[in-house]
Order: C-alpha cells, then sequence, then structure tokens
C-alpha cells in the first residue's frame, strides 16, 4: 500500500485527489492547501484525508511515500526538490519547472536518490495519444510530414507563465511521445494584450533533421474551444479532435501520388490519392486513471516513468527557446541535445 | 457596352466568363487559352464568343475594352503591361505579380494611361467579409487583439509559386479590406515535402505598430479543407467560416474583464465575460457577379477599385516579406510603407 | 434542516445524493440498495450517510423528512406510496408511475397529507430549457407550429418499460413545461427488435386542438447520440441540440412570408424570410441543484411542485395512449382532459 | 445520336438540360416552357437548342426520340401519355403521377409500345446511396432493423402536393433501391399551417412483414436544412448525411450483444458493442449525368430503366396510402402488393 500527500487543492489537486482516491493499491492520506475554504472541501468530501495548511506537513509526513505536486510552475522546482530530499517519490504537474537548470537539478536528485521523478504529461495516457503513437510507430502514417495543432479557449490567464508554458506544453508533450525525431530547432511569435501579463497568444514552429515541422497555436483569448491536430504522413493523414466526444481520431487514406503531372505549362499537378477514412474505437479510461496506475506502477518496480524528468526536461528546453525567440519576433533557436550527461 | 476579352480558361477563367457573360452591362467577346481542349470548351458553352490560341489576338482586338488576366502567376506582369500598352483596363487574378517592381511598373503605367489597374481578391467582394468589414468598422469588436486564419486542403502544387502566394494571399486581402491598420513586420516559417516543389506548408505572422498580431495557417497538405478565421476583439470576438453554408459568420460577445482579481496566489484570473452569440443574415450574392459590376462601374465612372494595384502591391511586398523570411526560419522581415514612390 | 433518505443507488441515484449532498438546507442521512457493491460505494464516498440494504429502513426512518425514490419504475408506486403513509414527502423518478390510475392514487395521498410529492422531470429544471420557456412565453415565437424531438443513442434496454417511457418522457415533459396548450390525442408507432424486450424504437405524434403538432423519435438502437429539438413558430423558430456545449438554443429568424405569390401557374411560393440567428447564452447551474433546492424550497413552504403530482400524471396518460396507439399500429387514441377531480 | 426535347425550364430542367448537354451520346434539340424570361434564358445558354412556348412543338416534332418531363406532378400524366403515343421514349420527374391509375396506364402503354419509361429518382444514382446500396446487399449490415430520414428545410411551399409528395418520395425512393422488402402498410401524420395549402410537416411510418421499420420526417418549415439518414442493422449501422461534403456514409461497428445479462431484477442489459468507424469513399460523379447515361443506354439497347414506370408505380401507392392515412390521424393503411395487374 502506497501512502501519497497532495500539495495544491486548486484547479487539478481535486482530479489528482479523486483518480488517486478510486484506484487501487495506494491511499491518500494528507493534502495540504495554504486556502481554508479548499481544505474544507477536501474534508467534506474525504473524511479519511487529513487536511492541512503547511506543505511540509505532508512532505516530512514519515507515513507519506509519494509527493504529487499541484501548484503554480515557480513552486515545482523548491517543492520536489524538498520532497525527494525527504525521500518522497515525486509526481509533479507539467511544466516540471520553470527553468532547465532546475529540471536537471531534479533528475540528478532523483537519480541520486533512486527515486521516481513522474512528470504529469496526462495526455501521453489518453487512449487517443496512445492510438496515435501505435499508427504512427506501426508506419501506417508513413514519412511523417508535419505536426499542426490549435489549443485556443477564452482560458485563465497565468501570471507565471505565458501560454506556450500553459498551453503548448501539452502538445510538446503529445509529440515527445508519438514522433520517431526530436526537434533541432523552434521559432515562435507571439503577444500579449493585458499590460503586465505575459503573452496570451503564440505560435510554434518546430524544424527537425529533415523535412518534417510542427506547429502550434495557443490562444488563452478566443471565443470558441478548439483543440484539434492534424498529421500528415506519407501515406496517411490524422485528425485528432479531442473535443469529440466518439470519433476523436480520424485516419484519411489521403495523399501525393507523386510523378503524376498534369499540364506542364500551367500548373505541374502533384496528384494526390483519396480513399476511406477510418475512426478507430478509443479507449476510453479516464487518462489519470491510467496515469496513477503507472506511477504506482514505477514506484513499485523501480522503473522509469514513460514521463519521467528527462521527457519533462525536454520540454522545458523547448519552451525556453520559444520563449526566447518569441522576444526576438521569431528569430530561430537551436536546441542543444537534450540530454542531461554532457 | 463595356467589350470584354479573357485570356487563360483553366481553373478560374470559366467563372470569369460565366459572371461577365451573365452581368449586364458587357459582353465577352473572346477567350484565349493555348490549349484546344480548352478552347473547344469555350465554343460548346458560349456561340457567341470568339476562341483563340494567341492572347494577342485578344490584347490587340480593337473592339475589346478590357481584359482579363486568368493565367499563371509568372504570366501576370508582362501580360498585364502589354494589355494596358494597347489601351485595354485590366482584371488580373491574385496575386497580381511576382515582384513588387513588377507591381510598382503596372500602377504606373495604369496611372499614366488612366486605365483601371483591378486585382482579383475574390473574398472582399463575398457577403461575409463585407459583413466583417462592416463590424470591425462600425467598431462592435472594440480593439482588434488578433487576425487568426487556418486555410488548409489536399490542394493542387503550384509549380511557380508556393502556398503563401496562392492561399495565404486570400488573408492578406481581407485583413488589407477589414483591418484599420497596416501590418509593419512580417515572420513566416515553412517547408516542402515534395522535390523540386516550393513549400507546400507554412505559417506567417504579420506584427503591427501596436499589439495586435496575426497569423496564416496555409497548407497544400492536409486531409480535410479548413477555412475558419478567429478575430479577436475587446469588446467581441467573430469566427468566420467559410464552410458553413449559414452561419459563416458568428459574433461572441465574449471577452477580458480586466481589473477582476482572483487568487493573488496561485493565478491571477484576468476575468472573462460570456454572452449571447449573434450570426447576422450575410448577403448571398456570388462574389464574383459584385466584384465584375464593381469593375465595369469604375471602367464607366473612371474611379479607382476598391483592389486596385495599389492593394495588390500591398499585399505582394508582404508575401516578398514572408517568402525571406520562411527562407531564415522565422527571421522577422520589416515591412516599408507600403506606398508607390510618393 | 430537512433530512433525505434516498432508495435505489443505481444510475441515477448517485447523481441524487450528490447533489442533495452539496446543495444547502439538507442532510443525506440513508440511502438503501438491495445490492451490497452498490452500499460499499456510498460508505466509500460519504462517511456520514447510513447504507441499508432494506429500504423499509428509509422510509421508517422518524429522522426522515423526504424520500427519493431512484428505482424501476414498477417500483415507484408501492414505494411513493409507503412513504407518503410513513409521512415522507417524495421526490420520484420519471415516469412517475407505470399506470395513471397509480398516479392518481398518488396524488390523492399526497393532497390528503399535504406532502409535497415532486416528479424528477429533469430537463424543466436546465438553463435551456428555462429559456425556450422564456422565449415562448414572451411570444417571441409568435404562434408555435411545431415541436420535433429526435432522442435517440445506443442505450440500455429497459426490461419493465418500453422507449417512449423510457426517453420520450423527456421530451413530454419538456413540452407539458413550454407549450401553453395540451395535447388531445397521440398517434404512436414502434417495434422492437430483441425477443421478449419492449419496443426498442418508436415514433410518436402529439395532436392539439389546433393545427400545432408535436413529435418525438425515440430510440435505444442507434449508432450516434442526438438530442436535437426544433420548434417552429410564425415569427422564429428554435434549434435545441442538448449536446453543443455551448451554444445549446439557436433562435432563427426564419419563417413564412405569407401572401407573397411567385408564378401562379407552376408553384405558389409561399414566400419565406431569412433573417439573423441568435444563440443566448444559457444558465450553467446543474439542473439538479437547481431541482433539489426548488424541492427543499417546496417542502419548506408548503408549495407545491413545478412539476407535481398533476403534471407526471398527464404525461403517464400520454405514455399510456402512445403504448395504446403503437399496438394498433398509429391509430389515433385521444387524450381525456388530463384533470384529477373529475 | 439520341435527340432530347425537354417539357419545362423551371427549378430542375435546367439541370436536366445541362447534363444531357454534356453526356456524351445525345443532344438536346428543344426546350419549352411557357414563360418568356424562361425561355430567354434557355437561348442565352445554349444558342443550339430551340426553345417553344408550345410543349406540344417538343412531342411532335419527328426529329425527337425522347422526352423529359419537369412540369408539376400533376401534368406529369396527360404530358408523359401523349409523348408516348407519339412514339417518345419518356423521362418524368418524381413523382411520377398524382395517382396509381395514371401510373399503371402509363406502364401500360410504355409496354405496348415498347418505350422506355423512366422516372428521375434521382437518389438512387448517387454515388452514396449505390454505395448504402452494396454495403447492404453484402450483408454488411446483417438484418436491417430500421430506416429512419430526416429531410427538412425552409422550402417551396407546392401548391399541389404535400411534403410527402415533395420531400419523402426522395427516402420511397432511396428505401425502394436499397432495402432487399417492400413495405407492407403505412401510417402518417401531418399538418398544414398554411390555410388553402396542403400539408408542410408530415411523419411517415412504413412497416413491413417482419419487424424493420421505416420512418420519414419531412418539412417545408424548418429552420435548418437537415438531410439525415440512419439505418440500422444487427451487425452494422449507418449515418448518411447528405449534407457532409466528404464524409457522406459513415458505417459503424455498433450492434447488439444479445445474451449477455446485467442485474436481473433493476434492468436486464441487452449488452451493446461499439467498435471502428469507417466512411467508404464515395463516388463524387453528379448523379444526373451517371442518371442521363443509364436513360440513353435503355434507349439504345432496349432495356429497362432501373428507375422505371414499376418503381415509380410503387411508390406512388405509398404515396396515396400515406395521404389517406394522414388524412385520418395515422390510421394504419394496407399496401397491396406492388404489382400491375401481372
Amino acid at each position: 500500500m502506497i501512502r501519497i500527500g497532495v500539495i495544491g487543492y486548486g484547479y487539478w489537486g481535486p482530479n489528482l485527489v479523486r483518480n488517486f482516491h478510486e484506484v487501487g493499491g495506494c491511499q491518500v492520506v494528507a493534502v495540504s492547501d495554504t486556502r481554508a475554504e479548499r481544505r474544507a472541501l477536501v474534508e467534506a468530501r474525504y473524511s479519511s484525508v487529513h487536511a492541512t495548511a503547511d506543505y511540509r506537513d505532508v512532505i516530512t509526513d514519515p507515513r507519506i511515500d509519494a509527493v504529487l505536486i499541484a501548484t503554480p510552475v515557480h513552486t515545482h522546482y523548491p517543492l520536489a526538490l524538498e520532497a525527494m530530499s525527504n525521500g518522497k517519490h515525486v509526481w509533479v504537474e507539467k511544466p516540471m519547472t520553470t527553468t532547465s537548470e532546475e529540471g536537471v537539478r531534479l533528475i540528478d536528485e532523483a537519480d541520486r536518490r533512486g527515486l521516481v521523478l513522474h512528470v504529469d504529461h496526462t495526455f501521453v495516457y489518453t487512449g487517443a495519444v496512445r492510438k496515435i503513437h501505435e499508427l504512427v510507430n506501426s508506419d501506417a502514417l508513413g514519412r511523417i510530414y508535419y505536426y499542426d495543432s490549435v489549443r485556443v479557449n477564452l482560458g485563465l490567464f497565468q501570471s507565471d507563465v505565458n501560454v506556450i508554458w500553459d498551453l503548448a506544453v501539452h502538445d510538446l508533450s503529445i509529440m515527445e511521445y508519438v514522433l520517431p525525431i526530436q526537434p533541432c530547432a523552434v521559432s515562435a511569435t507571439g503577444v500579449g494584450h493585458v499590460s503586465g501579463k505575459p503573452e496570451n497568444i503564440a505560435y510554434l514552429t518546430l524544424f527537425f533533421e529533415d523535412s518534417t515541422i510542427a506547429h502550434v497555436h495557443a490562444n488563452w483569448l478566443a471565443p470558441v474551444k478548439v483543440r484539434r491536430t492534424l498529421i500528415g504522413g506519407s501515406s496517411k493523414m490524422i485528425v485528432y479532435d479531442d473535443l469529440e466526444t466518439s470519433e476523436k481520431v480520424k485516419v484519411y487514406d489521403k495523399g501525393l501520388k507523386l510523378g503524376e503531372q498534369g499540364d506542364a505549362r500551367y500548373q505541374v499537378l502533384v496528384g494526390y490519392r483519396a480513399g476511406d477514412m477510418w475512426a478507430p474505437q478509443i479507449e476510453i479510461t479516464e487518462a489519470l486513471q491510467t496515469e496513477a496506475t503507472h506511477f504506482l506502477d514505477c514506484i513499485s518496480n523501480q522503473r522509469r516513468s514513460l514521463t519521467d524528468g528527462e521527457v519533462g526536461l525536454r520540454i522545458v528546453r523547448i519552451l525556453e527557446a520559444a520563449t526566447r525567440s518569441m522576444s526576438c519576433r521569431g528569430q530561430v533557436v537551436e536546441l542543444d541535445r537534450p540530454t542531461v550527461a554532457a
């Protein structure tokens, strides 16, 4: 029986507590939040869970094996570090840290102490993204031409990070998981419309060694919610719409037919092929259930998480580069090889 | 009775001939196309129209008042220039020319000879875009925050221009018409997936003097057709979906409520406002009818076209800058003031 | 503080317990269910709620003021009657009873004892239906021409009632609430595709004294979920799509323009008018919260429920008539004036 | 070379002329319409086609082999009869006639004279319906449970027929083609909202010998256009949405899993199966091209049309029965075996 403590019971914390409460093999024993009304909510819902104002009660509780950190981004690093110093396994919300230096430090600490460091890249654990991973990796799409995502809505303005760190991070974690290659450079543009606040609309292009390209539109100020990703391949193409209730992933048998030439004088036709569309059935288990089970399994069997610190760090490096590029109106920023060692 | 000659009866030419055939006040007298099967089509459809293989027959025909040019982009300049040299008014397809130098030269020629030079930015003449123009200019949206457009489909690969010149040009012409301000710089990224062909996927950011931002995603290699534009304003926001049959333009009473603060510690809430949605009725006259009428009116009354050479040139300048930026992976390119000489 | 007991913790019971748990002014003290695993669920979720296998523990508990009955339809009558005999106010799931005789008997009992008898017609308490009610009653639609609803999905086959009693009942309760008039006759058709089971697909037409008409398509065997209602009026028309996340209710300024005649010989044109569409903002409070509050208010202030026994009875009468019509392949069945007295 | 005459150049006639003009193997030589402005349109568009005010010029023209009749329904019978009396093959718009007696008489005349009698059930010649036909007949759906169609819009009020004869006729012709069985009885309901006009909203149920059921909702007074058909089978189910531009036909691997029982006390679960969805590519040739080719082939090779008089008659019989049922508020009307004498 793994004992769990949770720091932060704001927007995401309640989902963590509920899922760890219902998954087998663990017990949520304590939750901390500085706000009295959030603690009251914990107590009303879970009579067996201890609610405290002080996160140290969680981090130092000797009964607790693992700490889940669901607080603002800039607190991830100190909280995770302190939790590991106390011998706790750590689950930290995305993005892992606000700088890559902090990320490297957390990875070192986890490695040194043999602790599990898991970053909550929830989408990686959804049925839809797992199906896309399976399709890409079985080579069903052929060569990947592009990954294009629109992730916009009328959303909360975060005060400590810009919209890339809040929304685009989801796409970066999905790409990390489904694409067989890593980006080598980034160009980003974006602006803020509220004085004193970070950028609320941003466009992010990722370059790869070959002609693959990826792009994310992230926007906190859109009148409609859109969660739509196009993945183009040489054999097939995917439309992944996360807001669809049934057919979230559609696979189109469409693509180019090279070598077929049309009218040479006016415009050369690169012929295209249009065939059937197919929407595979998607596993509907709640992603956090799958992810919680995976986290507990990593602890029990001393395995690395699928979305471990290294993965979290690679994404933080891209976020840093994107923010730098955005401040130079799109100037390309090269990405170093995302390894820690060196 | 204005007499019309048409050069090029490929993809768009038939639409021009049909609309000028049906609109009053003019007569299509000749069409040229180098392809015998296209000329046969003209003859089968319009017994009164002369079909010829040689564009010079059109350009030098003394009966003809105005020449419509619907040929590949790189031929626009020489054909338009030759037509004006022969005293013809000119309607040229978008984009006007392949370089801004050519554009300047055409404007000069038209001005010198007192001829109408009209660029076919068709969308400017649609009911939907005219309604958006009206909304923006009546200040219904408040301050404009952003213009974001996705224009993708499985399309013809053009051999002489990249996807920006083919698809994004539509959005540039719409912005030119509806936005009260001009962009000052551009950053673009994109790649080509077919060896020896221009870029088939591209992302284009436009910067303005203030914090307004615009972005276009243009793609010839998408599994689905999308024509969707979001326009965010401080008072209201628009979703314009050109593929919707009925409600093409939706106006959302959504936006920010500044000054309202949520939890100061965790994340500062820039409150938002959500109200009704409203889809104004859109005039359904075919855009080319409206545009043809306007062109004929400009000729008859010696007026400048709403989409004249100056407008066409401003857009060519942006296209040039975008192509230059794209070759430098997003590096920003400043736009000169889009005036001709002066 | 009103004390609540709940009978049945199957599909709907958990929603009742959760909402009464969270709404103020009451306390859920006991839940009965014959299934041990359902009782275990109650206990895991609400440490303060007593779970019992015997519904009599709920009905006879002297601390309990009101009993919520969320059991199969054929048990509604005996349970509600026994609860009222024990002086409890009653909330019963839809449909109220399996026969109108039972319904009359429950109304009598409630009246005689001065108890609240509330039927859970949940949709009446949704923001969308309340908005439609407001529109119809403010005469925004003009004369009502028709109400047409499609309510289909791949659903559970009920063993004790046919699909009309399970799905169409929702539309009957909505019509009861929003339409100013009562139906006078019904014609229904339908079949069962599973041997030994009641009809799983049905079509229900309601006639009114004037030319208003209503129709419901109810189907447990559809490949897609549809919840769409059209309401046609002489001035405006509504499309109500309950599966839309944002614009659930759309109001179309469309209708007939009588008196305008087209070509008299071929086909007389009853001209139509097409104007703007408008989607009013909908209150998003969970319907059961609103409904629970209303029920508690009825108890506290000795008022009749908006969806009381009389309303429940009128709907049971229509369901009975529809089932009778269905067994005669659509033969019309007249509805008596739906009053109890007589 | 088959020579074609057309009677009626109103709403549908132009489509006929255009398609027969472009399909090979025939020539449109004359078009009649009583309205001068319609004749002017013919002349403007087709300089080679003779336009006349008198349909007799078409019917008696010795050069003409086949007559296409695109006039109001009540004129179909006299015009078709007179055309056949003059030895012309006949293509007549749907519905074939206003009574079954007239239909029988036309069939007799065609048979006696060895002429082709073709009814324009256009949908039968669309790629979508042909694909559905193929799926049903290859037994991909298993046993057919139901056919359900919604065909509504803000449409022209016809003066000589009710909405069933105008809209539902399409579904009847589709069912005739795709279903392996014939209906045996019909129940219909509907009302008219415009005084002195036929019913503008109608609901039509068709019964079959087994438990198959079919239903059509036809409505000239709907705020939105809907063309959606659900076809339920024991193995798979189809959603056919004719307004979808790309995926018109979706095949769902969904259905019942009989024999699996859930909780016996509360509600017996007829389990269901949910699998992939598949949208086959649909042939996009314009239906009228396919149909015109078929008609010409029938004439050239003395074959019966796929949608011949017998098919047209079966549908007229259903329309007659539906109208009779509608006037009795849904009372079932048995259908005779739809054979002509024999």
